[in-house]
């Protein structure tokens, strides 16, 4: 019994292996490739050291960074939707609802309450932990973005109305951080990498 | 001053991005390619997630988070010393100290201590929370291996003697763990994919 319990906690480990082959839009720093899911996962883990005494003060920190960890392992099976796809945005939920099943239907059933309870945590964005997670997976895209130059903004046309669409979550979540973010935006609006006008 | 502040945490993040770029010697678990430090970081924080019913009762899950988040940073002046590299170790503590000094110093001062406290916990091995995060980084390489069907031992013609011993922090830090660990060596020892006598 105890040693089928181990088998499945390893079972999910292992499957989970395959987020470090999911995707995404941003490149690195240096612009060589583009980041998977599982490595940008621990960038936000990172970013959540680093940048929370950003965060209101009643941030539980444990609890961010175990949303962080948690937060895109559905992407193995639904795939990383592009931010600024809104097509791929309509059927996101269903899709990544089915995944939460599947992957956390791996563990034990009181580890897959605690996973589906951590993923609609993030979801939901109604406790400072998801905010802040939120704002995390928001701006590392963008300092990503702006050391590599441009990345997917220029890759992809994206505007400036659109970015600050996307961005907005940081106003509230890391509020002494917007100042940064809107100036990163001016920037790039300058030198072409964001679309100034409407599409 | 604020702004100033603010700017040395992106720039430490950036310079952080870097590493995604040092490959370990551990697989991923289809064996398609290497795994990087970062991803490799994510993976460890997951399982902490999911094995913490198998550590000691007072283990701060939260500090073992930041723990693991934090140990490999050092790679990125350091490199990634293989397991099973008995020269490499010889210059290893050195080589990462300089490291530390470096990347953490990017940081305001007060968050460089609170880098180099976390790192130098995990190196101490002195507390619940470093054992388990150092046990997790033994059975995810052993996970990888396992599931890649002999990945670094086959190609680095590891014996059965240096698998046993690098294994060993697991069977006081995770002792339900370890009946397991024991059976895969055995496993791939049979497969021949671990070397059963002295090199």
């Amino acid at each position: 019994m105890e040693s089928d319990r181990l088998a499945r906690q390893v079972d999910f480990l292992v499957e989970a292996d395959k987020l470090k082959s999911i995707i995404r839009r941003t490149p690195l720093s240096d612009g060589s490739r583009l980041e998977n899911s599982a490595e940008h996962s621990w960038h936000l883990a990172l970013a959540a050291l680093v940048l929370r005494e950003h965060a209101p003060a009643d941030l539980d920190l444990g609890r961010a960074l175990e949303l962080v960890v948690v937060h895109d392992l559905v992407e193995i099976d639904a795939g990383d939707t592009f931010a600024y796809d809104p097509a791929g945005h309509e059927t996101k939920a269903e899709r990544e609802r089915a995944a939460a099943d599947r992957l956390f239907g791996l563990l034990p059933p009181d580890q897959a309450a605690y996973f589906h309870e951590r993923w609609e945590e993030f979801e939901g964005q109604s406790t400072t932990a998801a905010r802040f997670a939120n704002a995390l997976d928001r701006v590392q895209a963008l300092f990503q973005n702006m050391s590599a130059g441009g990345g997917s903004w220029a890759s992809y046309g994206v505007t400036r109305a659109q970015v600050i669409t996307r961005m907005a979550p940081v106003e509230a979540a890391l509020p002494t951080v917007w100042p940064y973010v809107l100036d990163v935006i001016e920037r790039f609006c300058a030198s072409g990498a964001i679309s100034s006008d409407a599409p």
